[in-house]
Order: C-alpha cells, then sequence, then structure tokens
C-alpha cells in the first residue's frame, strides 16, 4: 500500500487534481464533511494521509509516507531527507523580505544591522541575511507575521506573499524576493531506491500528467 | 496606552470576562465580524492585540504588550523572558503522555529506549524525558499528533489533553502526565520594573477578580 501524504489547506485541491489525472483518485479527502485523516484512493491501492503543511516532509523522512506534496518554502525551511522529484507548478507564491511602504528601506542591504526581522521561516531568513553578510535579530512568529512593523517589533518581515493583499491591507511592502515556492512531489529517499517501479510509475505519471495503464488494470 | 496581547482561540472568552471583571472591557475582540489585530478597550485607556497562543509570550518579552493571557504549556515550551503573574485557573488541560490503548505501556518509563515520541512541544517532551533518564527521539509535528502512533512513525505522544476525547477517537490512552497548563497573566520584566503603578493596578484587578476605582474615573 502506497501513502501519500497531503497538506491541508491551499494546496489540497490541486495535488488531488494532478493525481487523479495520474490515474489516483483521492477526492474524498475533498469532501467537506470528511473527518479522517488517512483516507484511501477509489481504486484501494494507495491511500492519502492528510496532515498539516509543514507535517508533510516529516511523514515522508520518517517513511510513513513514500510520496508527499508541499510547498517548496517548507523544504527549504525543514531541510528534511527528502527527495525533491517534481514541481508541479501550482500554489507559486513568493517568499519576500517586506517592510512598512512608508519607509525608506528599498532592498534587504538597506535595512540597519541588528534591526529586528519577523518570521515564520526563520531557517529562510537566516540563510538570506547571512548570505547579505547583514546580522539581524530573528523573531519567531506563529502567525499574523505583519504585525511585527505595525507594533513596532520589527523592521522587517520575511513571509510568503502570493497575492499581496495581506501586505497592502497591512500598509507592507515587498522589496526583495528570496524564492518563488510552488508545490512539489517529494518522495522517501529509502523507498525510491527499494522501489520495485511501483512508486516510479506513479512519479512518472504525476510528472507527465497522462495516466499510466498501471492504474487501469 | 497599556497593550494586552489575548491568545485567539480557546482562552479568549474567558481572557476578556477577567479583564471585564477588572474593569478593562475587551468584548470587540469576540465581535464575530471583527477582523482587527488591535482592538481598543472600550475606556481607550488600553488595547488588546490578539496573536496566536505560540506569540503572546514573544510580544510580551519584546515589550509591544505589558501584559498578556497565555496558557501555561506555552510559557514551559518556549521559555522567553516574561514574569508569570498570576495564575488565573481556567482552560485548564493536562500535558501527558500517550500511546495506543491496546499497547502494554502503563507508565512512560516503560518505553523502549530510543524509541520515537511525536509531539508539538518538544522541549516540554525533551525536559520530561530527560529527568526519567530515557533517551528517545523526538519528532516534532505541527498538528494532528495523534496521528504519530497511529500510522506507526511514533510509539508515544507528548500533547496537552482536556477531555480526551481527541485520544479516545483515535485510539489512544494517557499514561503518565507532565504537568497540569492553565491560563497565566504574563508581563514584560521591563515595563514591570518601570511601571509607576499603573501596570500594577490592573494586575492587582485581575488578580482580585474585582474592579478597582482606578478604572471607574
Amino acid at each position: 500500500m502506497i501513502t501519500v501524504a497531503l497538506a491541508k489547506g491551499a494546496l489540497l485541491k490541486d495535488s488531488v487534481t494532478r493525481f487523479a489525472k495520474a490515474g489516483l483518485d483521492f477526492s474524498a479527502v475533498l469532501d467537506p464533511i470528511n473527518r479522517q485523516l488517512m483516507v484511501p484512493s477509489s481504486c484501494g491501492r494507495a491511500r492519502a494521509l492528510l496532515v498539516r503543511n509543514g507535517d508533510v516532509p516529516v511523514y515522508v523522512a520518517y517513511g510513513q509516507a513514500q510520496l508527499g506534496v508541499v510547498g517548496y518554502d517548507v523544504l527549504k525551511e525543514h531541510k528534511l531527507q527528502v527527495a525533491n522529484l517534481v514541481d508541479l507548478g501550482f500554489g507559486e507564491c513568493h517568499m519576500a523580505v517586506a517592510v512598512k511602504a512608508t519607509s525608506m528601506y528599498k532592498h534587504a542591504a538597506d535595512l540597519p544591522p541588528h534591526c529586528r526581522v519577523a518570521s515564520k521561516f526563520t531557517n529562510c531568513a537566516r540563510s538570506f541575511f547571512d548570505d547579505l553578510d547583514l546580522p539581524v535579530e530573528l523573531v519567531h512568529l506563529t502567525g499574523s507575521v505583519e504585525l511585527g512593523p505595525i507594533t513596532g517589533m520589527a523592521e522587517a518581515i520575511v513571509d510568503l506573499v502570493a497575492t499581496g493583499r495581506t501586505l497592502r491591507e497591512n500598509g507592507l511592502i515587498a522589496i526583495e524576493e528570496l524564492f518563488t515556492s510552488t508545490a512539489r512531489l517529494v518522495g522517501n529517499p529509502t523507498s525510491l531506491r527499494l522501489d520495485r517501479g511501483e512508486l516510479q510509475a506513479i512519479v512518472e505519471a504525476v510528472r507527465s500528467e497522462k495516466k499510466l495503464n498501471y492504474f487501469d488494470s
């Protein structure tokens, strides 16, 4: 039985669509009354494990799921031992440095040394500011990061920006992009190495968006 | 202007009630259509900062809020520099070790050395197992920790238990309690030291559940 860890939330619908094209129907997870966290595919050959975005690489790294779909931002932040197999293209957003729209900072390098930067993605932010040789004090928050500059706690934030609406509504503006994030198909390295063709067939079907005969039988 | 960081979610209603008894009316934060994260009290002398449970001690430690209400579990886990002022009594739950109800483990010390333990509270779990002299591999998850034993990833979990319903629904059973958590009034140490009576009056009013004359004028 192949287990696929799917992230609840914004990526779920597109993940289900992409697997459906490849011949694995996990649409039961989209049922609003579904409360189960382990949901079999309609063919019974696989099952989806519904977990939080940040937990997908954990279940894949520990081998409880052989495959998973997760945002590149999470992969970059958590650095767990998973193979990044396919860029699925959907769920595009940008990891960006943002400041108050009224501030004078136009680039990340303009920020004063030792200023405070609030983020949910402190590993990504640490790596970015290290590369800039700009020492900053990172403040880890778990939500509503835009409150950092509003309350005066932080000069800047590092956060995911999709449409930019949340930034605008809070009087903030993105001044520099760290990287673009999209959904990725990831796999457990040991499972892929020991695979006898079954996993690879799914990976190829998802990659090519073609239903493989394999699943028709 | 005094800022009070309040945790969204389970503690919010009781927090508002307790401050109301002390003479500070933050009931506007309970309005379901409120989308603001900074909400003034009805008297205009203070404001509430609505943040996630885990972020309350951050805003208080950095002084963006002079006071805050947060669960003791969060204080224990994050160990930030905030003063633990008043045990407010509500929001009681228990940090507990739980295992599959079908397992043979009756106490945490029965767990096999180097087994895996899944938790959102890995600092609390680390400290507990260190005290037991039991080396375990902690797996940090951000949600649905009960999936750890169900998927076979972990022998046990360390998680907050309120009614025990989630554990029962997932075939798990608590075998040992780490500590009891209740909501706490916390304060920024520097603000408390520099306070000229205003903060202390609020703390005393919240502690005694008596409205102080101070707020009537």
